[in-house]
């Protein structure tokens, strides 16, 4: 496979995971079928659009791209008819969905300074494109975003990567290498601290 | 009239009877006065703004036409100051919004396609056009959307009809009748649904 | 300081004391660091990223000008260390949010008349520059608005400052003292409410 098409295939395969930790959401919810779709196309496209509205790339990418339709519908239906089997494989969800993570803040970082955004404003729109999705799904499923209060490492590792992207790109530093490293730091430091339960401090003087 | 002119007529009605639901909402949760006008404004305004940022027909139109802000604001002073009496026409309330919904999926799925989008994207931006509205009025309202949860066929209509004009405009079928024949299908689909108690399905092993 | 530099520090300013009421709200939620830094950013920046997306400036503001997230993180590190001092100050902190208020509403309603927007859309858009990023801020806390149903007088002084900058702009009346006597409009009346509680009113008939 060539360079782009790997890219688009990961793309996709990101999205594919992001969307099934929206259906997934709208089980636990006891949402229908329509929420179930909402939830799984929102959470996977849902960064990307806020990144491409706000770096002026419209129609963004969810809407030019026939795959960002039909990959999310694709995760609705198994988790439709299979999200008992589904569930039981959440670790494993948990696993692809690092993954996601170490691969939208790369890509989202990239898109921005294409785009002209300083370093800065590319980094934070990097962060937007991985947990932007993950956001939204749970302001529509009537939760707090678990992103803002759950002290998990989510957003962090996403900065890491988002940030190396950008320092590299600085440094003239180009390529699927380059960014498939950074991927790889934020990937890594999101199980790390799965794995050891690593948490956000809460404010100064805030019992835990 | 001429057709643009009854177009035009019939958009404004749709918008006033989306904003009467969205002020009505305001009342039921004890909204005040301003809480009442963003709620009527953003119903009735809500999808159509979405669909224009996407489509990038910026301003949107809720924004260059003084109709669509003149018309909320007239809802909400009918239902400030008269919502027993809307509220004892909430039957026909109901009714006039199935209209809206079959009007707003036809005509926002053309303008997505008018801007150049797949027939899938533009189906998809019709059925944000209607329900969008609908979807930010229960957020802004503290509650999850109750087209993600309440099994009432509602979105399901409005995919009917945005679907039924984009496969005309596949098949090169053009034209008010066109348009009018889908949007009267999505209004039949959920008049109907109301009617009989027709219910969205629940993913598979969900109890009622 | 030349006129420009002072309009650029008042936005400052005002940036920091919004993103400071956003900080507090993490605190009063039990956020972590996280939910800190993207309550501050948004309360600061949300609505004039709204306004800017409605009137196709993207990137906007936020995202093209370094100060404008270098300013909330920095409102973030001090209530994250301080809270228990900057929670004294309160009082204080509502006097500069006033301020801020009269700012935004009027330099909102320039912007979008300079885009080319009518009177009507450009003063909804300096309201929705001042109050946006508070409604935005309260969503994502849990919250129903608080501008939507508190009935203290919150959007209506930021109508009557981009109402009063609009009118002068109709009048060919232009300039830095037009703008900011009609902030101060828009912050005396807030002050005002404040101090003598009055109240938006309720839809008639609709019990205290």
């Amino acid at each position: 496979m060539s360079g782009p098409a790997v890219a688009s295939a990961l793309d996709l395969a990101g999205i594919f995971v992001f969307a099934v930790s929206g259906a997934l959401a709208a089980v636990r919810q006891r949402l229908d079928v329509v929420g179930m779709v909402v939830l799984a196309g929102i959470t996977a496209l849902g960064g990307g659009i806020v990144r491409d509205l706000m770096i002026g790339a419209v129609p963004p990418a969810a809407f030019t791209d026939l795959g960002y339709v039909l990959v999310p519908l694709a995760a609705s239906a198994l988790v439709f008819f299979w999200h008992p089997q589904v569930t039981r494989l959440f670790p494993a969800v948990l696993l692809f969905d690092a993954a996601g993570l170490g691969l939208f803040c790369t890509t989202g970082t990239l898109k921005a300074l294409d785009h002209g955004l300083s370093p800065v404003h590319a980094v934070l729109l990097g962060v937007v494109t991985a947990v932007g999705g993950g956001v939204l799904r749970d302001v529509l499923a009537g939760h707090i975003p678990s992103v803002l209060y759950d002290r998990q490492l989510y957003a962090l590792p996403a900065l890491l990567g988002a940030a190396a992207v950008a320092a590299a790109d600085a440094a003239d530093l180009h390529g699927g290498a380059v960014t498939a490293g950074a991927a790889v730091m934020a990937f890594a430091m999101r199980v790390l601290a799965m794995r050891y339960g690593w948490r956000a401090p809460l404010p100064r003087g805030v019992p835990d």
